[in-house]
C-alpha cells in the first residue's frame, strides 16, 4: 500500500510555554492526516456516521516523541495502513518537519463502532473495499 | 443575585509559546465556571440534554484581555447573571489570579436551543426557576 | 485594503458533544487566518519574536456566533484590517461555510508587546509598512 | 511507592462530536495529574524552569482506550512511579470514572531536559530526592 501524506502548519494554539508543540496536540495532527486520508478515498466521516451509524475510534496509540516541533514549522504527517481486519485496522504514522527530521513516530489501532452503543461492528463494506 | 466563583490551575495545555495562557483557552475557563455554577444549582447539562432535548449555546462573547495568566497560576473565575429571559440569559464573568489581578473581563450571552434543530426554545421551567 | 481569506477543514478535535464546533475553537480559526495573512506578507511570527523581541497579543475580541459549523465543514476565514496604529491594529474577521452561510463575525484588537515584559511597544517598522 | 490520585470533571471542551472525550484530551488529563503529583511534593514546574533551566518532557506514551468518558463524568487520574533514573522516569497512569470503570491505561516515559537546548540533563537533585 502507498503512504499518504498531509501537510500542516504549527500555530500558537499548538504550542505550550516550553516553546514547542504540546505533546497531546501531535495526536490531533495524526487524526487530521487520517481524516484526510479517508477523504482522499471519498470517505467523509460525518457521512459515514449518518449513513451507517458507524464511527471509527482509536483503541490504542503508542507514540515516541523524537524531536520537538516549533511555532511556524511546516509538518508532514504520514498514514501507512499496516493491516485492515473486519472491524479494525492498524497503521503507522510519522511526523517530519521541513528539514526532514523525524518529530514523532506512532502506532495507532482503530476500531469500528456503532455510534450509539460504542460496541464493535464490522467496517461498512464500501469503506472496507476502499481502504484495504 | 450572588456571584459564583470557580478555582482552577493553569497547566501546560493552557499555555502557548508566548509563555502565557493562549487567548482562546480563557473561553474554556469561562465555560467551566458556568458549568460548575449550573451544577451548584443541581443542574447537569448532560442530563438537561437527555431530559429536555435542550442545550445552552453561546450567542456572543465580548472579552477583554487585561493581563496574561501564566503556567501554575491559580485562577478564580466568576459568574454573575445579569438577566434571565425566557430563552436566553446574559452574564458577566471575570478571571483573577492569586494576586487578585484582573486577567480577563467578559460579557457572555447564552441562548437555549433544541439540541437537534439548534432552533431557540424556552429555558426548561425548572432550570428557569433555579437560575433566575 | 483587500480582504485575506484562509480555508480550513473542521476535524473531530474542533467539535464537542453538542455535535458542532466548540465555541472557543473559532478563536483558533481566527488566529490561523491572521497568522497566514501575516505569512502572505512575508512575516513569520516566530522570526519576529527572535529578531525584534516583539509579539502580537490579542487585547480584545467581540464575537457573534451566527450558525454552528459541523464536522467535515470546509470553512473560509477572512481577515480585514480596519486600522493600523503605531502599537496596535484592529480587524474584522468572518467565518463562512461552504454554503456561504455566515458562521461567525468577530472584531479583534491586537497590540504589539515586548516579548519578555509584555509592555506595549511600537510595531517594528518593516512590519508596519507591510500591513498598513 | 504510593499511588497519587487527581480528580477532574469532564467539560464540553473535552468532548467531540462522537459524544465522548476526544482521544487526545486524555493526555491532558494525564499531565494534569502528573503536575499535581509534583505539586503535592512541593515541586512547581514553572519554578523548576526558572531555578534550574530544566523541564520535564514526555519521551513516549503508550495508551489504551478501554471505555469512553462522557460529558459531566467525574474522573480520577492516577500516577504511579515505576522507576526513577538520573535523567528520566517511567510511570503508569490510569483514568477511572465515578463507577470505577477503567477508561484509560497508559505507560508514560519522561525525560529531564535543558529548557533552551532540549538536550538531556540529570534531574535536579532536590527534585530527584523528592520523587524517587
Amino acid at each position: 500500500m502507498t503512504t499518504f501524506h498531509w501537510q500542516l502548519n504549527v500555530y500558537y494554539e499548538d504550542t505550550d510555554a516550553g516553546g514547542v508543540v504540546y505533546y497531546a496536540n501531535y495526536l490531533k495532527f495524526l487524526e487530521r492526516a487520517r481524516t484526510e486520508w479517508l477523504r482522499s478515498k471519498g470517505i467523509n466521516q460525518y457521512q459515514v456516521s449518518k449513513d451507517y451509524g458507524a464511527i471509527f475510534a482509536v483503541r490504542s496509540v503508542s507514540i515516541d516523541y523524537k524531536k520537538p516541533a516549533q511555532l511556524d514549522d511546516q509538518l508532514s504527517v504520514s498514514v501507512e495502513v499496516l493491516e485492515v481486519r473486519r472491524a479494525s485496522l492498524s497503521m503507522e504514522q510519522n511526523i517530519v518537519n521541513n528539514n526532514d527530521e523525524l518529530i514523532v513516530n506512532a502506532a495507532v489501532n482503530i476500531v469500528c463502532l456503532h455510534d450509539e452503543s460504542f460496541s464493535p461492528r464490522p467496517i461498512p463494506q464500501t469503506i472496507y473495499e476502499a481502504i484495504k
